[in-house]
């Protein structure tokens, strides 16, 4: 009797703890869509850094595939995909699916928008980050901030643009709330597949065309045939995003749901640094191979006029929707007080710095 | 005997279980000396988002306690304490021991140095950190990046700087590198402690000192009698540092080896935009509250002398240290190359923003 109860309460407190145990090393299998190819960096790199993160910090545990578009073949249904619970969770930018929700665009950037550091700032410590996730909480997702490009150029001009009537006519692919700016100065808007972008350009069928910034062009050799790449102006922070499934989301043991948190805001940050590090790179490569590329700002009446024609784009979504209007305003007054401290920090620093340059 | 053996097994599958589950549930209890008193955000919130992120991840089995300098009273020993292993990690700045070792400083900031974006681009993706660990592996250290505020700005001053002759005799608090700049221009360069810094130059004691920037300057209250706030030139982004016993982390459990390095990364980068956030809003307050207060950049001559000086201190401590010289090769190598892109995709941008600004 007294050996029989003495396994018996061995038994019971083996039983409490493999229970702990379990519960500590819950197996979690999740698949995460990516409106990108498998060899798009640096954008692929956040989520792949994230599963790798998540994975180390779990033991091997808590496992996130991630899945290219060349295998899924819906690139710019990411939202629909975690929406319905296909995928737990996706990496995109919430501009694609302006069509859908506008609003969801100016949470990536905006024409004339904030920089890096002003987004960061708003989305963490203006009140950005809530009504991101007030937004996305209708779709049943909460949405993360899933890495910045920093300013992305103007794009490649086979023509110098020297004032407002060489906009007229121009045929450019530029996607977006650019698109329809530069649609408002008469330039023929045209969307074409990524893989014909470079024939396009080479046979005239468009005469510029925007992609993201030296590290990115450098590999569709645009610089080989246009000779002009301006600065830019209508995407100057453009900000990716993860998507999850909120039921998802929250069916996770607590140490799993802080190890993606934690691992989506470390892997974002490094994609911001290796983006620029890839222009850096690329930039310092062209110039040297293509020492006659001229990199342009655009004059001043054409700025003029394109500030103007997104204010009424801007301000035309806004009448639409008040929640377009709640998050346009958040931004610009937000804007207006961190534009102060950039000019008189990293501006006015750039500025004393060049004057000394060797 | 079959009874026996059954529960025999039972037994030995419950400890291979149980083994499993104390592995899995490893309790380490770490603590973290800070250089800064508990008060001083955000400097303090790296380290204590550090720890929050690491105790959620490991459902409370890894506790690191954080601990202000008003208790460890030796805010510029972090380096020798974590060494010695009192302490398992501590969060401080790298220039803080350029007496013990000069190459340190740089891999904190250096005047006329790489902003923030470029300072991260070579940290991650240009070498730097492999040069920070080779550098602090002889005090048996790892050192990971804790925190970078930006562009600080150029100091406070009771008098407008309008030649090189206003720098002569001038009393100014403005320590490391920067300090050892204005020496070679005639200022009478001291160091003062912080709690004295406002009576000092109300009194006259001091004509100007540098501290950080609007966000935490603010608190001291220089403004109130100080008209001139200068732009940025000798700390364009300085880069806080975790440092961690080598012995200690590689004690660790492979997972939370990964769980402290990515909550590092990510309190770092949220340290930055905190950081810009604070100062975004207290120069909009002060700028209120105190509207003769003029943001100035140096004259030409006075920028071009320090620039000059900054060369000849640096290159003095190159001659007497390989390593030395080793980083600021490849600091200045990178910086030539990142200079080109930040030029044409931020700076750029900012300057044909503020063109179209109503």
């Amino acid at each position: 009797m007294k050996r029989t109860g003495t396994v018996a309460l061995a038994l019971a407190a083996c039983i409490l703890v493999a229970t702990a145990a379990m519960a500590a090393e819950k197996k979690v299998r999740w698949n995460m869509a990516m409106t990108w190819n498998s060899t798009l960096t640096p954008f692929v790199n956040a989520p792949t850094k994230v599963a790798k993160m998540v994975s180390d910090m779990t033991d091997g545990n808590f496992v996130i595939k991630v899945e290219g578009a060349e295998k899924h073949k819906a690139p710019l249904e990411i939202l629909d995909m975690v929406k319905g619970g296909q995928y737990q969770m996706g990496h995109s930018a919430s501009y694609y699916w302006k069509g859908k929700d506008a609003v969801t665009a100016i949470f990536t950037t905006m024409p004339f928008g904030m920089n890096n550091d002003e987004q960061n700032a708003w989305l963490y410590y203006g009140g950005g980050l809530e009504l991101m996730q007030e937004r996305y909480s209708q779709f049943g997702l909460y949405a993360f901030p899933g890495g910045n490009t920093g300013v992305q150029m103007g794009g490649w001009f086979r023509k110098e643009i020297k004032s407002l009537d060489d906009l007229k006519g121009l045929k450019m692919r530029i996607p977006g709330i650019a698109g329809e700016v530069f649609a408002k100065l008469g330039v023929n808007v045209t969307n074409i597949a990524p893989g014909e972008l470079y024939t396009s350009l080479d046979r005239g069928t468009i005469d510029a065309l925007e992609w993201v910034g030296p590290g990115m062009d450098i590999k569709m050799g645009f610089h080989k045939i246009a000779p002009y790449y301006y600065a830019g102006w209508h995407e100057p922070a453009t900000d990716l995003q993860f998507l999850i499934n909120k039921k998802e989301f929250d069916k996770l043991p607590p140490s799993y749901q802080a190890a993606l948190r934690t691992a989506i805001q470390a892997a974002s940050a490094d994609m911001h640094y290796e983006n620029f590090a890839m222009s850096a790179d690329a930039w310092a490569s062209i110039k040297t191979e293509y020492p006659n590329i001229k990199v342009m700002t655009f004059p001043d009446p054409v700025l003029a006029a394109m500030k103007q024609a997104t204010d009424e784009v801007l301000d035309g979504y806004a009448a639409q929707d008040p929640f377009f209007k709640k998050v346009l305003d958040s931004q610009r007054a937000y804007m207006k007080k961190a534009r102060e401290w950039t000019k008189m920090s990293e501006q006015y620093y750039l500025e004393q710095s060049a004057k000394v340059e060797q």
